[in-house]
């Protein structure tokens, strides 16, 4: 209720008008898409890190209360730092989920790529960003880092960041003006002048760009991660305000079929199973969209035995469902028999009331897409429909004679509300962000000019190596000759840019 | 903590010596392998249904608390009859989820097949049993019933179902003399002889035989779900002093496939998630027993992408998993990559010390099989390692050297700790318990003697076809010269009893 | 057109009244169910190979013609013993595919589980069946044999043969005396009285039975495979005149999963595309039973993208369906849509001619059940229609308005007349075959009566055990404590009779 | 034998320089990558259209027969006009397999796109290029036609365009003489001169680039199919020297979907099949690559329950692999226990002596990919290895020791030698042409300038679409509200050009 109304007032505030990107924004809908930690299940921790939730103990603001880490530190401003060796703990179990960055600690070996760089950070503050944050000053950078949103930063992370020397602004359950003085706190400093910036929605980069102008042009690069971020970059861009070179990490192949394909396919079942306990053997599922997402969905359904009917507008996307063995039809037509609908567009009202009306009681509807218009919610909320809310996350509407549609997350995106991103997943982008900031710190001067950039491939490859170990994976080396017969090197780029991988 | 002890107390109470079937148990491990409910996950009733807790409000033994239904009845015992439009409406949400007894309930039409049946029964009670009671009574039964289980009891249905007309005796949380008393009411009542028994783990069964010895004799049979209780019917058989026809509903076909080989599809990928949030692509993935459980857990985690070993002491089966495209390997061959193993046996001592000892950090053990034996738990519990309970049914066991073994539920069945049982699942009981029901109450004298049965086969195609509704499948009818020419009648049975599905 | 009214003929007269038994065999239906061998595509041997043709070079009837083997043994009769080098080639290449043998005279080491047992035996003869012969002799067995099938008979593989010592009498090509004829040499010869039967179809059995009968009655046992053998066994069995034990092979559980399981998923695409080259990507595709062959069918079409429908009489087996995430229609009701429709029923008239009306052009149509009578061809047989053969096995039925219908194999079994058997398969009933054999042979007196037995579920399971070396697969062995927890001994039986794999 | 070396003779002389280039083509390697037809397999007109074969009745070379249609047209130069009837017939089957032309020609009405359009064309001359022929001369082009490939023409099929009014000039089996006397007599003709060319494989474009010089300034746009026309194309393009714009119909995206993936997962199963009668089930494969054809070809394996290893030197491929449940290894630690081997790599050298020395004696090793040089086959051919051809396409490759390697094909693509392509692909292809001539055709003046295209995204789709109506697929109408939304027109294109199908 309140804690909802103040998400969107400071949203509001944020991003005035642009409303309508805000709405395709697939990481930031709220403090609910951080992946599961220690701290969020253990009792003894709950109440201080539960969603919105203030604890009573200690209810000072932390601008005004003088803090210490044991060396003796004092710039930073965090809830509480007695909650270090618990965040510690914490930061411990979710390197085990990221090998990847630890890969890229000993990889580096003694060399300190990232020796002289100073990076400004606004992300979630959890167990796994300060795996990344801790990275990059293994790296040889210096850090300084605020919170992007002013619900998710859990409290005993931020202690044990501060702790361990990086100089963090931030804790759970901010004020609009806290997040702005966090922010600024970051960036302005003694003897201190940020060279890189590592972004998450952009709202550092605004911030900079317009309250610090001289600092924005003597940067070496910024790395954005969010839809909305790159955007902004984007609009700047064309703008011909950009005048440094920003690396958009979001599109990187890597990233892009994580966050997606694979990270949909993991997802859907968990959310669907946590909300409904449906089973799914046999049962009668409309996917609206074979994108990406689509397919991640779809091939995870198969796999327990649902029967799958595709929607589709593009005809390539349909062919393609077609040949994988799924029934392509339109919605209309489906309506009638399907025990759940599942949108994964990209697109608004997809399912729409005319489709509710024609729904069989217990029908499941959810939204997997990348935005919370796909499902016309609007056109449920009538006097003749009753809401009634039977778990979190799931709404049974009711309809005069009796039917029920079982809606979950009020049509926002089901995996982030109901389910967890793996930490694989946040592996993947941790490491691209890692290396975009490497790059851009490291290229030649000429390489990157004023404009937004993609991941360079190489790069991308080296994300995904990274991750390989995991799984046991052993690449295979090409040969001199076959380097040569290929027209590549033997270290890759090993793709054409246009490759469809 | 005390709960588990007064459980524990009751148990060996009830089962003295018979520890050991007892830990092969599926169904009555405890209070959690109930399907989800409203009631359950309601914020309003929550406490006064979580595990083990006993209401504040009320205090007072339901025995010395008169209550009278709104029709004047008080032939009943319960928490509190107030609570019955709560379970009202709980046990019309279950009737959407068992559709199959609505259809039983209707194909009977004005028909009472069990018109002059006093059934007495002693099952868990909850929305999806009352639904089973509420069809034997539109199907001409009188019933009485009882729990059978102490803690299992949801108390909102009861009170729906007394105000209904039955006469119900069971709370959540009563004490073991309670449980007998309850038992007794449902026997012993004015003008009431029952005739038919539904029993579900063999403890309304034994006190009858044992204190009613006379009544016994003139029952027209016993229908048993468990397999506790079935073993006991089967000694008592051996012994010669089972002087009534029972009916063996566990080793139907049907509910033997949705017991096993559905239900564990359906189940491991969620009880994995739930716990761990681990991600399922490219993981190396012992299953230890390639039955019907084992079979049902490898098709779930081959359709998410886990890579499968699969360990089997008997070769046909071992074979069956090689044509299936797993590769069969001892556990010891598999612990030091595996970063999962399951158990799925039914064997004791399958996971031993010895296998922890080499397996990798962070690999997940868990449970899926009949016993709690499956993995040597006793060997863990040395001085050297460290247990860390770090989320309910999730225990990290710590090696001097860090290393961190992720052991779920304590070895315990995966699916009833940490999962659902599908609704579906407990409607294919549901229906063969009522079938089992009519059958020995309708059959003509001298087909059932005094022994134990399995389900006619017809009476299984029958439960079979109750359900196909629900997944718009159609059966195709025999031709009157395709039924002779396949020498059976045109309405079943269809296949001989030595058929394998 | 010659060669099948030859094979008519001789099948009436063998079978006389048992047509419609005959219709249901799985195995006999003609010379092709055979596995590929290198002489039947080898170039230079293919015309003396091709089915029913009859070698030019050497017209003389080989009763008539004196072969001597290069050590001067002449008890035998074959076309051409010359043949016997490049035979020795083939049956050294099956040996390959059939390593279960080789491991089971490996393992027999020294010893000689058949010394002393005279085995006449009445099987098609190729490469597979030699291995299983010489296998038989390895194992101390004398043996003496004849062909099953008059047109099967590979005459370099029983060249080989002879060279090596085996009295083998068959041809390529016999009329129905040679038939005879050969079986009765192998029965009656000097100091020689058979003890063991290995029998293919029964007619050995029968000759002896009703020629021979004193010798009948002096066996040690019968061993037979088909499915027509069988039934004949259980009529003598019934009829209290079987004064032999025999054991049915066919009903083992390896061999069964292997002969309908297994090797249907395996040749229903090979025989779809060898026939049509169909697509199978997205095609709608109506499969008429799902019993074994049924679900190896959807398997592999599944695993092919096609968008399947099922067809199921037996209510439970359709359950199945929709677990497995098919859809159960009646095939009125998939007709209209489907671009081919596969009977896998074992029942007659399952496609009939109002089905055939209503499909659309270029519909697919074959048979994968146990009978040729699942299609009603005779329905087809009118005049307004017209057949087209467009390739061997292949009919294009045109209807009036120009439809094209696609018949394959004029309803016959497709597996057997458009694709190949594997060797794996065959591997595994010679496997079996010697072990019944080995089992009746040196069975303690009273163990096996005057009856038709099931494989000793242990024999079964060592039937797998020598085939998993293939797969390189590992089982895991029971440790005692193991055992006695189960109940079982630490080497098998594993499971109960009853047990559903 | 001589075709093979007249085959190699005449592309020696056509590409000279080119012969690396040559190696990689994927769809003119020889006679056999066309689809089956009726006349291929029909055993009556077998012989006269058998590869290579040369009708004994008739050897008078064509050019000096004079022959005339029904209608007396004598502007042609073909076999046998006297074929027409049976060709129409093939053309009449062809036409049911690809359907889209049926209603491109169909969704015209009586447009006429390419009204005024003179199409010279050089393609394989067979029952389905002739459905595009007849599509464009019924969409109002003029049409002369050679064949790109003087063995695969079928001489009936050219006979039918013939007598249809298409000015043909093509027999099976050419000289080079006559291959190049063909096109010169498509070029130049009377009152003739073209306006667009369709290519397949550059000939004709080279053709007319260098003989008729003029000619080419003044095209409307060529079409080329062919990765080796291609890259001539852009050689020129490179060069400044096309002054035509030229459409590269080969990267659209449907097309590669259709050659790649979905074409290689129907066909590897088939492959083997056909050539080894080999079985799936368990056993270990290694494909090496895992792009669009490794991903195709695991695909259909993993149908069947073959377990499968992956190579691959990308590790953002790899990384799918693992997530798609294959491991990934290099082939020298998979080679030992590989039962097949499949290349589809594009690389040269993948399988070298060193793997085939470790190989298991069986093992099957064959190639997918996109060149013959994948496995290094000079390697094996040393003194003391025995190359035994035990059927065509299959030769076994002998060790000292007796170990057998199968090899298929010669390291040749296996699909194309050993299965067939599904006429869905065809069809896509010539859909694409034929929408790519209508685009170029009609485009306004400026929109194609003097280069190389790739067909427009919007006329993909639009191929997309013509081939849905076969999988009774209904794509979804964007309502004007969603287009605005999405910022795209309601009629595609639907995706941006950068988008991962």
């Amino acid at each position: 209720g309140t804690t909802r109304q103040a998400e969107n007032k400071i949203q509001k505030i944020q991003f005035n008008d642009q409303q309508e990107e805000f709405n395709k924004l697939p990481t930031k809908a709220g403090p609910r898409p951080l992946s599961h930690s220690v701290s969020q299940s253990s009792p003894d921790t709950f109440s201080s890190d539960a969603v919105g939730s203030v604890s009573s103990e200690d209810e000072s603001p932390p601008q005004e209360k003088p803090q210490k880490t044991s060396k003796g530190l004092t710039d930073f401003c965090i809830k509480n730092i007695k909650q270090a060796p618990f965040g510690r703990k914490e930061i411990d179990i979710a390197q085990q989920g990221m090998p990847s960055l630890m890969i890229l600690r000993k990889r580096a070996g003694g060399e300190k790529p990232l020796a002289g760089a100073k990076v400004v950070g606004c992300t979630h503050i959890t167990a796994q960003t300060a795996v990344l944050i801790e990275t990059l000053a293994a790296l040889g950078a210096q850090c300084r880092w605020a919170a992007c949103n002013i619900f998710s930063t859990q409290n005993a992370v931020a202690a044990a960041l501060a702790e361990g020397g990086i100089s963090v602004f931030a804790w759970k359950g901010e004020s609009e003006d806290d997040f702005w003085w966090c922010i600024e706190r970051c960036v302005a400093a003694d003897s201190w002048e940020p060279n890189l910036i590592l972004d998450d929605g952009g709202d550092l980069t605004q911030w900079i760009y317009k309250k610090h102008p001289s600092l924005f042009k003597k940067l070496k690069g910024i790395v954005e991660e969010s839809v909305t971020g790159i955007h902004r970059l984007y609009q700047l861009s064309k703008a011909g305000k950009l005048c440094v070179p920003a690396m958009n990490v979001n599109d990187s192949v890597t990233k892009q079929k994580f966050d997606n394909l694979y990270c949909c396919k993991e997802s859907i079942l968990d959310g669907l199973k946590r909300t409904t306990d449906v089973m799914f053997g046999g049962k009668q599922v409309v996917v609206c969209g074979y994108g990406e997402v689509g397919k991640g969905c779809c091939a995870a359904l198969k796999g327990l035995g649902a029967v799958i009917y595709v929607t589709e507008v593009d005809p390539i996307c349909a062919l393609q469902a077609c040949m994988d063995g799924l029934r392509v039809i339109t919605l209309s037509e489906g309506i009638k028999h399907a025990d759940m609908v599942i949108t994964c567009t990209g697109n608004k009202n997809v399912v729409t009331r005319e489709h509710f009306d024609r729904m069989r009681s217990g029908c499941i509807v959810c939204n997997m897409g990348h935005s919370n218009t796909e499902i016309d919610l609007t056109s449920l909320r009538t006097s003749e429909l009753k809401w009634h809310r039977v778990r979190p996350q799931v709404d049974h509407i009711i309809w005069p004679d009796g039917k029920r549609v079982v809606l979950l997350a009020e049509g926002r995106l089901l995996n982030l509300s109901c389910s967890t991103v793996p930490s694989f997943v946040l592996s993947v982008t941790a490491a691209t962000q890692a290396l975009a900031l490497i790059e851009l710190y490291n290229a030649p001067a000429g390489r990157y000019k004023q404009d937004v950039y993609l991941l360079p491939k190489k790069m991308d490859e080296y994300v995904a190596s990274l991750h390989l170990p995991m799984f046991d994976a052993h690449v295979t080396e090409l040969t001199e000759e076959q380097a040569q017969y290929l027209g590549i090197s033997k270290h890759g780029p090993f793709k054409p840019n246009y490759y469809r991988y």
